[in-house]
């Protein structure tokens, strides 16, 4: 059987860029290191006015489509996925369709278009079941587009305020692909459980802490389940590991855990003892406290080693570059985790022919998948195409004031009218409601 | 490679029943015979107060794993389709999930959540998705379950009011199945159309002469696309053909359409010949207006000919029945015109094993999917094990103004405190909400 994976990635992201340590932080009268140190961000995108899920995720498949040198009848279907969605009903994809249709030849009329939702993890839901529908032999040829778009909004002074973000991840699933090969095993980790939600609510309500919690627990989870079927793991097996990142913080917390799970029983393990004793087994403790307490203790100690900080630098520092400078794009969040990675590859001149990435995603409610990836031959080329870097310094700069301006724009409850603050040029745009309250979109040149 | 479709099948109902002719008619002043013969429908089921999309779904899927002797171990993938969805974050599928780990031994911890959202078509959207998992070899001897459940309601006063219902479906999804086999082949018809959203809404916008134009012109692709897959089929070759139903009405002019485009250039259009000519060609025609006009004509003269009148009542009239007395399920619709199907051949003591089942499902946005499905040699052990009868002859009839009630206990937008008018017994409830806004749901013996 042919090999399936992601053939071409295309970023969008939202035109307005808000800094952090320098507007955000004055304002809110904080430390500008909480933002920079402690979550690892310092810029956040924005959508425009004319923007949101819909002009993003299409521009980006536009974008891609072109590049590909791709018609709308190859492609066999188009799955969003989206925690931003603003029909009940009505899939994303079928708007995205419609405005695809508008600049290029042909239509979509024999795909299957369809939307995912499960927090930040529905992007790569989706890649699975593209995957799962070629490895099925029912796409007669065709591939998927796969698009993860989302305006991340929180209440304005809710703690998650700093972490916002916009944009969209379009990826092209093919036969043969160009970038990376997904692999046939997977493990999941996944319990009922109220970290994050949105009932009948466009804003979140959070536990921060929990949800904290749950990410870890859920990802530890889903790597012993991936174990379970692929082999144990080992850090020198992969080049990178992508986490979902919902704030660069989050991420050195999983990392960490990763390593230590990654490294018991190895070599590693073993290379360590002089420096920080062995890692701490369960049958060794009374109780699950004291257990638990002795991990943390060790992770400590871990966290400051020359072997672990090195691994950290290596293959999860290459992960935030991207995600640091535009916060969180929920279900887009672990795309542009891969992206960043394969970005710094390319600018450090690394050969990734046939390199693997540990690839962890997550939602909140609570879902984490682990799956490997494979760099392909032409994957070079794909990660040069990206625009990105010119992307993120063409955003426009806003103040705290129009910052807020812009929040009210995006908030479903509100009504206001704001003029754009910059200008669109070669790319859809939102144009206002229709008769059925219906969203409407154009092509501007 | 083994045969992948439908295990098994449990369906739940409202737990309420509003009578069309007889409540629903007098009050708003219209002849009786609108609603069963215009529409097709005799009674609509709504969820009690303690009742909804949750409980609806988590009641029909505990059945099917009590039924089955399952444990949650045994399932890999709950995938939840519907329109009706709470929460813009966190799936329905963990709600439901939650509720099923409250009663069974183990839990879901290493199976893939997920929900989809395209109006009607998610729950075969979903079930194609859990074939296409089995058929890429991820499942690692793991059944999938799909749960398709929606509370479908209108604005009070609109002209869909009548065609409202609430219920929901839950199927095993599972190599070597115990029901139906699932085609490889299927057909998309597929265009971004503005007949039925919801957008920020959650009762929908309707155009309904738009949608029911839609309906017929996407279910006309699917098959044409089918077609070109499987080859071209003919009214011989299927049993049954299951359509969605928003409302029996629809389905009597899709069956008149399919029969026509079976039957061209077959027997059966010469053998009709001499009653009502030959179908009318495109090419014979100066405007697509005058070939439409005459497709038309045609079809009326079609329709009143036994050959057609024989077909519709054994292939189509039967797949009716729980759909009249239940109204429209959204996503679970087209499964319970299946359902409805297959029921009726076993009660006729017909031998269906082998036999084929054409199934169309439509979702308004608008795409319609056709594949085939193959009857399994155990079905009626399947279909004897449904109690839908038992169901609907325990629904607790509803007045007017119960109905009223019913209908503001569960519009998003109102608070009403209004008491059950039923008594639930070893069923799973809504509690209330939680301090997140979460809803809470228990198990009640």
């Amino acid at each position: 059987m042919t090999s399936v994976g992601i053939d071409a990635i295309e970023i969008w992201t939202g035109k307005l860029v808000l800094d952090l340590p320098n507007t955000f932080a004055p304002v809110k009268g904080e430390d500008p290191e909480k933002y920079t140190k402690g979550l690892g961000l310092e810029t956040s995108s924005f959508p425009d006015v004319y923007e949101d899920i819909v002009t993003m995720g299409a521009n980006a498949a536009k974008n891609l489509m072109v590049r590909k040198g791709l018609t709308p009848e190859d492609i066999g279907r188009i799955d969003v996925a989206t925690e931003s969605a603003f029909d009940n009903s009505k899939p994303v994809s079928t708007y995205i369709a419609g405005c695809l249709e508008q600049v290029f030849e042909g239509d979509f009329r024999h795909a299957n278009k369809g939307e995912r939702k499960f927090a930040c993890i529905a992007g790569t839901q989706s890649l699975d079941d593209a995957y799962n529908w070629i490895k099925a032999g029912r796409n007669r040829g065709r591939a998927a587009l796969v698009i993860a778009t989302d305006t991340a909004l929180y209440e304005r002074g809710d703690p998650g305020e700093a972490t916002q973000g916009a944009g969209a991840v379009a990826m092209l699933i093919d036969e043969d692909p160009d970038l990376v090969e997904l692999s046939t095993e997977q493990g999941y980790g996944s319990m009922d459980e109220t970290d994050f939600l949105k009932p009948n609510q466009q804003f979140p309500s959070v536990d921060g802490k929990r949800s904290m919690q749950v990410y870890l627990a859920r990802m530890r989870e889903a790597l012993e389940d991936y174990e379970s079927v692929a082999g144990r793991t080992h850090p020198d097996l992969f080049e990178y590991i992508p986490f979902h990142t919902p704030f660069p913080g989050m991420v050195r917390k999983a990392a960490l855990l990763g390593f230590r799970h990654m490294t018991r029983d190895t070599d590693i393990e073993d290379d360590l003892e002089s420096e920080i004793g062995r890692q701490p087994r369960e049958a060794d403790f009374e109780t699950w406290d004291d257990y638990e307490e002795a991990i943390r203790a060790y992770m400590d100690k871990l966290k400051t080693t020359e072997e672990y900080r090195d691994w950290y630098g290596r293959v999860i520092e290459p992960t935030l570059d991207i995600s640091s400078r535009v916060g969180n794009w929920y279900t887009g969040s672990v795309h542009i985790a891969r992206a960043s990675a394969l970005k710094a590859a390319a600018e450090a001149g690394k050969d990734m022919v046939g390199k693997k990435l540990l690839v962890g995603s997550y939602g909140s409610g609570a879902q984490a998948e682990i799956h490997a990836e494979t760099v392909q031959e032409t994957w070079l080329d794909e990660i040069e195409a990206l625009n990105v870097d010119e992307q993120l310094a063409a955003r426009k700069e806003i103040t705290f004031d129009e910052y807020e301006l812009i929040h009210d724009v995006h908030n479903h409850e509100k009504e206001v009218e704001v003029e754009e603050l910059t200008q669109p040029e070669d790319e859809f745009v939102f144009t206002g409601w229709g008769r059925m309250n219906e969203r409407r979109y154009e092509y501007v040149e």
